[in-house]
């Protein structure tokens, strides 16, 4: 049967302090939203996504699942129903999920969609350390849920219940909506709550079941210390994963990974490294303390830092040295290359066996346009270097320490760009005195 | 009622093996008399600080409060009736505290002097995980304390009494000091006790009550361990503030914060940054991993490394970009400049919109005097520019790469200082047939 | 009576997922099997290693001690005899360890060791937390180990016990030997195992005693994730040692020691510092935060960092500054030398009171030979000076900033190279004007 999924991102977030909306608030460099609709992809056949008014950014986080803006703020039951014209036909299951509980894993999903089937209406439950703000999920000797007690209403015997309600539920799209329509905001708040869903399924004589989940997926993000609490639990997870493949982390705790961050087998990745989206890094690699990588891949073999930071579309190649407070944006390093002390390349690419010494600057923007410099295989840069891209150097080429080069430079040859050195005798000692008597 | 407090700080700290008196040992940036002073300013009317002999570092500390020295050291009340001639005719309770309590809060104090005015003598007690060295408090059946039994000669069944003394205590200043001078040293290290004025008060038919704190709040500080353990507590305390104001924590437990940091909403600190004192973010700024601030001002929206180094007396303009590797000390970044990669500024302004190109240095010292380099609006900086201080670059104007300036440049001209490059074809083969002969 | 012990490293570490021998996996920047060596070397006269085969790397790390191959993978019991031929004629106590318990305590060892004084064979016992996995330690009335039941063959009673075999054991050579050759292969695995020689002992008589040991020297290295708990517990034993020894570590769980460093008192470490091997840091000095230091001393009241890089072969004199993206590799920094900024040194010596001015480099290498760099004393290096070695800066010269020497300056000289500056009025209004047409 084809199921879809209703994401629920239409929060504000007010706990959360912050003028980004709450959905897009990242967890191991992806927004929480994101994260949902990756445990939902492989799960349900078609998401769609509900937000807020003025929100473009999520929107664009959504795509290409569709997005329907809920205009008024009047509750989940009312935010899940502003979905139903996307959903308009639709045959199969509809599940409703909220973007504030991030961390649910596919195999919950698949869980809940396998207990819908059992069922009239499925919903997810948890028994969290500390249950007291929660609604309580009420079931009968066979365990079918027969309601959910909010807290406020809860008797005593009711709150020791330790099964939680996670608002998450699943049920045939034509019902679930038409039960939507059915809830009533004769609350305080005047809100149209999702849970109220459970008691007209139950008048129906619909069997509704509780799959219980880990809290650890089901706690809902609503502030900043909340989210932090979900980036440790991520980050606990991905270092694990990471050493389980095969790779050494001197000091898991000081190493922060995105969700996306591959390491090959017997990299070594020492203390205080961060790893922003899209980094790869080959078998054997080396990653040393205090670096920095986003959006590039590190060949096998390689060594990357202590203090290095490689930029989008930089790529290490095997065996290559990157060194100690180096920035590589958009460079290609070719096998063996080194560029090792105080470097900043630029838009570059850098032939194999290539040495670029200490001090040596790529100058890739003149304020309106980046250009490219393009250095060949087996080339000595000499430290201190600048390169005024465009500029090419030619295979074998040597260039003078602390040359300015402006032009291209043949296969071979020996470029150089300085002024001829010279010496005042004893003008160092008549500077001082003078300075003295100055200061007095 | 006006109000005193006594803050003894002469101990040597012999456990923490250091040269530094243990009072200046700082937390979160601050030393810890210096926390004390600061929970007490709010509290006391007047403070006195006791000091030891030979520590004027820590009478500068203290100011601009009065310091006595306790000459010898016979023990905490003899240190504590050291302050009786400052405040002679004082009239008003007056506390006695510890430097090595650094964290006790000014809601503790506020309660102290509040339980004070309800009895002759007030006292500061917890319950600490392990009571075991700690002096029992023994109460009545009404609560009031009847005395305090040191650990040595307790029994087993006052050792069961989990309520410990703090030896913090508050009383009216004749008493006090009166029941200091009371106090006898007839003990084995021949020493003055402050908590011996407890039975002086007691036989005086005064009550005295024992007001409980938390013991993080009470603990002594006597060692480095110990040290690190407050420190950690103060650092969770601060990141907490930090996330429940709206600042997000990618990792919250590598930030380092000082006491008097402050972040806007929607500040985003990255993993791995150091704040030392002084350091003002404001609203929707961005401090990326590895940066490191000190006595500076990062405006709205301004973006801050990775590997930025701020030093005092720095502001970081609104929307202004601080790169790699990149150290400002005394600047001021206008508004959208950039100073992106390898750069060193010292003693500078730099104009709005202004790009400062990687590999910048500031020449501000000639080993004499710092000098200063101002740089105007919509500058463009040349990558590997060295700047000799004094010198102004104009509005517009632009440096080119490589270049060494020791003159101003006016509004949009175009300065540059460097060698004509130039080729020697074939010379590179050559040096290097030549050198791999030589090393043979 | 003398002692041998054979510590065995054959093993592939296949949960490891490496092509590094698992005995070569490091800890606190040591590998394993050296953690154990310098566990044995105080307590056992001879120590011999059994390697698999094709680990030349291994028989370098077991240097000088004695080597022996076990070329089938026969079992642990079938390792240790490869020792024999090595021990033949040896009469004293044969201990067997294992190169994945690196963490066992010379204590430990001697206990070990005198418990055999009193029996015919001594083991390792510990009580670990979760006993599951383990072979139990089955004991008669005396505390007299009757026998070992490996968990598969326990009964729910055996199970019980809580007192499990680490497989680290004690004898008489000759008898040991005996046994091991008594050892049979008839299990499911077709391996000999090593505890199987405690009934062959028990069969003769001989008294048999288990010593007690924690689960933190016993439990054994597998995989990475085991890897890296060993690790954070020998870096919590190290910071705490270091902060008993008298140095403030500001936050001591961002600090990563090697197993050698040294720090004196009054030393303080900021956060986020990495200790590479061989490491010393005298009285005073000051290692400010990210700095990663290597096969270096630091003299007392020196400073370094933040962003110091200090590599193999460097002393930091008394007083001497090394600040911000600084590099320095066999470098001899005289008393109150400083080298504050984006500077990189190697094979150089820097005199007392020398200034080495922002942006300075040293070229030591042509690509072919290391050559040195001498800077005398009193010396101002000017910003962006680049130094190209072999090269000699006489005391109290000067260079001017921005310069490429490439020939000794004499004591009391000035030295420059640089072009002089220039300026073309309007120019860059010009430039601007023109690119901003180009790009439309």
């Amino acid at each position: 049967m084809t199921a879809a999924a209703i994401l629920l991102a239409a929060g504000l977030g007010t706990r959360m302090r912050s003028r980004l909306p709450k959905a897009l608030h990242p967890i191991a460099g992806r927004p929480m939203l994101n994260h949902l609709i990756a445990a939902c992809e492989g799960v349900f056949d078609r998401l769609v996504v509900v937000v807020g008014p003025g929100m473009p950014a999520l929107e664009r986080a959504a795509a290409p699942h569709a997005t329907v803006v809920q205009a008024e703020r009047l509750g989940t039951g009312h935010a899940a129903l502003q979905a139903a014209p996307l959903l308009d036909g639709f045959v199969g299951d509809v599940a409703v999920l909220y973007a504030d509980n991030p961390l649910i894993t596919p195999a919950t999903l698949r869980r809940l969609r396998a207990a819908r089937a059992e069922a009239g209406l499925a919903l997810l439950a948890m028994r969290p350390g500390d249950p007291a703000k929660y609604g309580r999920v009420m079931q009968d000797a066979r365990g079918d849920v027969t309601r959910i007690v909010e807290y406020a209403d809860a008797t005593e015997a009711e709150r020791a219940v330790g099964l939680c309600n996670a608002g998450v539920l699943c049920a045939p799209a034509a019902e679930l909506f038409r039960w939507l329509r059915g809830v009533r905001n004769d609350n305080k708040a005047g809100e149209y709550y999702l849970p109220d869903v459970v008691p007209l399924a139950v008048s129906e004589g619909r069997r509704v079941v509780a799959v219980e989940a880990p809290e650890a997926e089901l706690r809902g993000i609503n502030s900043r210390v909340e989210l932090a609490a979900a980036e440790a639990t991520v980050q606990a997870a991905l270092r694990r994963a990471a050493m389980e493949g095969g790779a050494t982390l001197v000091q898991p705790e000081s190493v922060v990974f995105s969700h996306d961050t591959r390491l090959g087998q017997d990299v070594t990745v020492g203390p205080h490294v961060v790893f922003a989206p899209g980094v790869t890094v080959e078998d054997g690699a080396e990653i040393r303390a205090f670096s920095h990588l986003e959006g590039c891949v590190v060949r096998a073999g390689a060594v990357v830092g202590p203090y290095a930071r490689l930029r989008p579309g930089t790529d290490v190649g095997p065996a290559a040295h990157v060194g100690n407070f180096v920035e590589l944006k958009n460079v290609a390093l070719g096998q063996g290359a080194k560029a090792n002390h105080l470097t900043y390349l630029g838009d570059a690419s850098v032939g194999a066996g290539t040495n670029v010494g200490a001090g040596t600057i790529t100058c890739n923007y003149d304020g309106f346009s980046k250009h490219r410099t393009e250095i060949g295989e087996g080339v000595f840069v000499g430290s201190h270097t600048t390169l005024i891209a465009p500029i090419r150097l030619g295979d074998g080429s040597m260039t003078a320490a602390g040359s300015v080069l402006t032009r291209d430079v043949s296969a071979d040859a020996m470029a150089f760009a300085r002024a001829r050195p010279a010496e005042k005798p004893g003008a160092a000692a008549v500077f001082r005195a003078a300075r003295r008597k100055e200061k007095g």
